[in-house]
C-alpha cells in the first residue's frame, strides 16, 4: 500500500511498538499527543514526529490511532478534532467499534499481543484483528495489518471480546502461574531464577504441539496422592490451596472429556 | 568425573532424556528394565544397553536409577536386587529419599524440568537437586548433576516437595491457562493457532525480567470495567468464571502488596 500519514493519541507501549513498526514499513508518523504529556514528547522525538499538546491532528493526517487504555477510548474519541477524511482507529481488544462515535471512516486495529514498557514485541509476528464502519476503511486496515504483522483478520466487536478474554488466560493468567511458582520456590529458600529453564521448556512444548497436547503433571495422570500431598504443603496459603484445587479439577475433567 | 556404569529401571520420558545425556557425557548405560516391557526394549536398543526383564542389575553397575512415576518408587525399591556397592537413585520431586529404604548409598537426582513423550528437553540447561544418605554418595550425585545439567543443588526431601509444587504452578498450571485461552478462542470460531505468538511473547518477557515484572492485564491495572465485561462473556462456563475471578483477585492483591 502507499505510504500513509499517521498520528497517535496515546504514547504508551502499544503506541511505541506500532509507531516504530509503521516507520520501518515506510509510513510517516506526523504527530503524537497524550494526556500525560511527557511520554508523548519522548515518542515524538524518537519517531521524528510533532509533539501535539492538544487532541488535534494536521490536515494531511490519513489515519489517527487512539492507542490509549481500553477505559479511555470513548472519552478520548469525544475530545478529538479531526478532518472528515481522516480515518480514526482504536487498538483495544475489549472496546466496541461504536465507542469511536462515527458512522464512517472509523475502525479497529487490534494487535493480539502483550505490550509492556521496555519489551517491544516483534510486530511482524503479531496477528491483527480488524473491523470498520465501511468497506473502504476495512480495506485500508486489512492492508495495514497484513503489512505490519503476520496477517489481518476480520473480526467484529463481539468476537474480539472473546479474543481479548482468551488472551487474558493465555498471557496474564499463565504469567501469574509462573509468578506463583517463583513465589513458592523462593518461600522455600530457592533462588527464583532456578524456575526459568522450566518456563522456557513450557513455552517450547506449547509452541511445538499446542498446550493441550503438552499438558503434564499429577492432575492429568490422576495422581491423587501427589495432589493431596501438594495441598497439605500449601496449607500456608488457603488461596493457593483453592487455586490448586480448582485448576487440578479442571485439568482432570478436561482430559477425561477429551479422552486422554 | 570418571565414567560410570549406569542402569535404569523405568523407560519413560525421564529415563529416555537422562540416558541419552549420560551417554553423551561419556558414561555407559548397562541395562534398562521396566514393568511395561516393550518401552525398555526400545530404550535399551537406542542406548546400546542390555534389556533386562527382571529388576536386577549386573555386578559392575555403579548407579541404578529408578526413573519411574512418583507413586511407584517405593514399590519398585522393594522389588529390586542390587549389589551393596551400587548406588540407588530416584528422580521424583515429591518422593522422600527414605522411599528407597536404604541407609547408605542411596540418593535423589531430581531434574527440575517437564518431560513429555516426544519432547526431549535440553538436559544441559536443567538444574538438578540432589540428596543422599551419605557424604560419598552426595559427592557422586553432585558431580553427576553438575556434569549433566546447569548445576547441582543440595536439597532435602522436604524442600524438594516445595520445588515440585512450584513446578506444578510454573509448568502444569500455566500450560493449562494457555489451553483455556485456545479453548475460548476456538469456541468463538478462531483458529487456536492464532494464540501462539502470544505464548511466545509471554515466555520471552517472563524469561527476560521474571514473570512478576512482566505481568499485564485488567487485574493488575485495576480495570474493573473490563473484568466485569469478561465475567459476563464467560457466562457460558461457571468454571471459567470462577477461575477468572479467583486469579484476578490474587493478581490484584499481589500487586497491591508489592506496591505496583
Amino acid at each position: 500500500m502507499s505510504a500513509c500519514n499517521i498520528s497517535f493519541i496515546g504514547a504508551g507501549n502499544v503506541a511505541e511498538a506500532l509507531s516504530l513498526r509503521f516507520i520501518t514499513a515506510g509510513h510517516r508518523v506526523l504527530s503524537v499527543a497524550s494526556r500525560g504529556g511527557s511520554s508523548a514528547a519522548a515518542l515524538a522525538a524518537s519517531t521524528g514526529a510533532e509533539w501535539r499538546r492538544d487532541m488535534s491532528v494536521a490536515d494531511d493526517c490519513d489515519i489517527l490511532i487512539l492507542a490509549v487504555t481500553d477505559t479511555s477510548v470513548s472519552e478520548v474519541a469525544s475530545a478529538i478534532t479531526v478532518p472528515d477524511h481522516t480515518i480514526i482507529v482504536h487498538t483495544a481488544g475489549s472496546v466496541p467499534l461504536s465507542a469511536l462515535q462515527r458512522t464512517s471512516r472509523a475502525g479497529v486495529l487490534y494487535p493480539l499481543q502483550t505490550f509492556t514498557k521496555g519489551f517491544i514485541p516483534d510486530i511482524s509476528k503479531v496477528p491483527f484483528f480488524v473491523e470498520a464502519t465501511d468497506e473502504t476503511t476495512l480495506e485500508v486496515l486489512k492492508s495495514l495489518g497484513n503489512q505490519l504483522g503476520s496477517g489481518a483478520y476480520e473480526c467484529d466487536s463481539e468476537r474480539r471480546r472473546y479474543l481479548h478474554v482468551a488472551a487474558v488466560f493465555t498471557n496474564n493468567f499463565s504469567n501469574f502461574m509462573m509468578t506463583a511458582g517463583e513465589t513458592i520456590a523462593s518461600g522455600a529458600g530457592f533462588d527464583s531464577e532456578i524456575m526459568r529453564p522450566l518456563i522456557e521448556e513450557t513455552a517450547r512444548k506449547a509452541l511445538r504441539a499446542g498446550p493441550s497436547a503438552a499438558q503434564t503433571g499429577p492432575a492429568v495422570r490422576h495422581d491423587s496422592g501427589t495432589i493431596k500431598s501438594h495441598l497439605e504443603l500449601l496449607s500456608f496459603s488457603p488461596e493457593y490451596q483453592k487455586l490448586y484445587r480448582l485448576i487440578s479439577g479442571m485439568i482432570t475433567r478436561f482430559y477425561k472429556k477429551s479422552g486422554r
